[in-house]
């Protein structure tokens, strides 16, 4: 038996390849919302919300009243719409965040590890993207910083033509120096995060998790 | 009070670096043996045996007579050299290892985590090397390949210059790569490693142990 | 007085990054050809080619009629088609080439200059690639090797997800390693090469040139 | 016939590389001048000073004496000491630098032309070194800056470990990135360079001479 889901925002660039990538595993398409049309075959067992604020209202409709699993990848939610979510999520299972990169979870987590491991060495974290990104360091480099307790670590941001996204959080001991290193390429890896999970969110009864814990639960 | 050690081998390259390196940590050195003199103060909590095969023996006589713990660093052991150590361990806490390097420890420990996680990636090993290093790919890509599990990879070896040591594990998924390079700068890291697992071996009453387990306990 | 410039292919996913920028620098489409439909407002100064082998023969129909230069980017061009345009370069500047990265032209210029000064130092390429990618080594790689003139080189290929292209050389000496590396982040790139070459071809009477001449003219 | 070389500071650590590598290369030393002794066996084609300021008057009255080439090595000197070496060099050649890497000269020379050529791309800087280093940026981070011509470019200075040290310039347009990295792995490299400018400068007549007309005659 396939599995089903539904799609909010089929029809944006994130949609887009989430509807291919589900399509390729087998699940099937039972509600779809974009903003030409909407349809509806039956009830789905997960919603994805790859949409915008505005449409929030009605994903949360749409789940209330079939009592699906959500995977809510909106960003700018409202602390209004995160109190909905969670109130929701008292009786169904919800995986709400801002970044589905798979990589970045696996980088943020190892490095803690190595944190722990090397204690004493150097630490020193750095980042390149293209040249209209405004804000220096990133996002993901203050949450590397934040997720290793770090309040006095040095940052080097680099600006270049457009790449989409390359970090590294190095590790220097007398001797030897270990890095790792994430390095986007394409938006595809978002979608292979929602997939993981709406497999991770079908399985829960209820409760509200972050992506983080639908990777490695 | 001052930790007391013994030091077989003191003259090598890698004993001059674990007297320095332990002397700096206010270890006390009441028992030292190298090529010119043998000195006894007293009897020694642990013995370092950062020397040859040849020289095993009068470790284990000082070991027998005083009791201590110890971490042996000689590669290059006979078969019946490690039995001798593993029926000494029945007694007294053993930390044996070829390599006390931390970082390849460590990039060993996070490289099986993240292939668990990002199952169905690709996955590509790469060394450097100096030019004269004879085998590849090198010992520590095999550890490597072992160490996920895997027997159909690819491994690149590069050999350039004087170069100590590179080892790169990439993991390449359709959007993103994550990788974890660890390179070596000098033989100080392998003192690094072996006054760890000094610090372990203290706490033990016996036990044969690798340095992972020295490390990560 | 703007420059004037026909465009064969407009709707390709190349053409359509060259007209793209072409607006941007303010140079005007006078002559557009693309599936859908066939546009002439004048005779254009330069006809740039980002067609198929196919449509060859409208573009030299195209040029002949308006004594226009001609930039052709198409691949797969027959030894007839390069004849056609090299009878056509003995009364008309053409810039023709199967790759218009800037980046990669330089990297070749510079790494043959690194290998004269560092005679005798050992040479390493490696280049990692998609894992779609069914050539190893890459095309790229195999030009990097005859611009070096080396017969016996050792080449290291990575697949890993989708990466678009990263090509590495590195000279090693004892005690020092020199690396030049070139890594593709979008076809934006091939357009550039594509302006430079307009530009440069505009300015010439007639012959026939390479991509290479075009850019460091 | 041998080559004959002079050597001040055979016994200083770069010294001993100087000398090391000279003899594999069957020159004869017959002028030797370090803190336990001096020996002249014959006048010295070239003499190379690889010791300090102190002793450079001990360097003239030996070139002086018989008329040798000079390889200055010895950092620190004073303008006076510049002017005498520029008064002999009106008779006698000189070749005279603080820095006789040949991979940063190699890099120095080939940034200049990709930057040149990559007119309009995004330029970092980039520098790695052991923690112990107190300047940031490093002097020749600084170095590749004015050779560049920039006065206002983003260098990043990251410490880790024992790094000896590595630079990276790269360079950014929309679609690609460029990039040269030099590390440095040991002093071996000096000796080289000092080679070479000893290969130079005894074919000279006379001259003052910087290490990179050396290596780029």
């Amino acid at each position: 038996l396939k599995h089903t889901y539904g799609l909010i925002g089929s029809d944006g660039r994130l949609g887009a390849e989430v509807k291919s990538l589900f399509t390729e595993n087998c699940w099937q398409l039972t509600l779809e919302v974009n903003k030409e049309f909407e349809r509806l075959d039956s009830a789905p067992q997960v919603i994805i919300d790859c949409s915008l604020p505005e449409v929030f209202n009605k994903t949360m409709e749409f789940a209330e009243q079939y009592g699906s699993a959500l995977v809510v990848a909106t960003t700018g939610l409202s602390n209004e719409n995160l109190e909905q979510l969670k109130l929701y999520a008292q009786k169904h299972p919800v995986v709400q965040s801002y970044n589905y990169s798979i990589g970045i979870q696996v980088l943020l987590k190892v490095i803690k590890e190595i944190k722990e491991i090397t204690n004493g060495w150097d630490i020193e974290i750095s980042e390149t993207h293209h040249r209209f990104k405004k804000d220096r360091p990133s996002g993901t480099a203050l949450m590397i910083k934040d997720e290793l307790g770090l309040t006095d670590v040095n940052i080097s941001s680099l600006r270049l033509g457009n790449v989409a996204g390359v970090h590294t959080v190095s590790f220097g001991g007398l001797g030897e120096v270990l890095s790792v290193t994430h390095e986007a390429t394409s938006r595809r890896t978002f979608a292979e995060g929602i997939f993981k999970a709406a497999q991770f969110v079908i399985n829960k009864k209820s409760g509200f998790y972050g992506f983080k814990e639908a990777l490695f639960n």
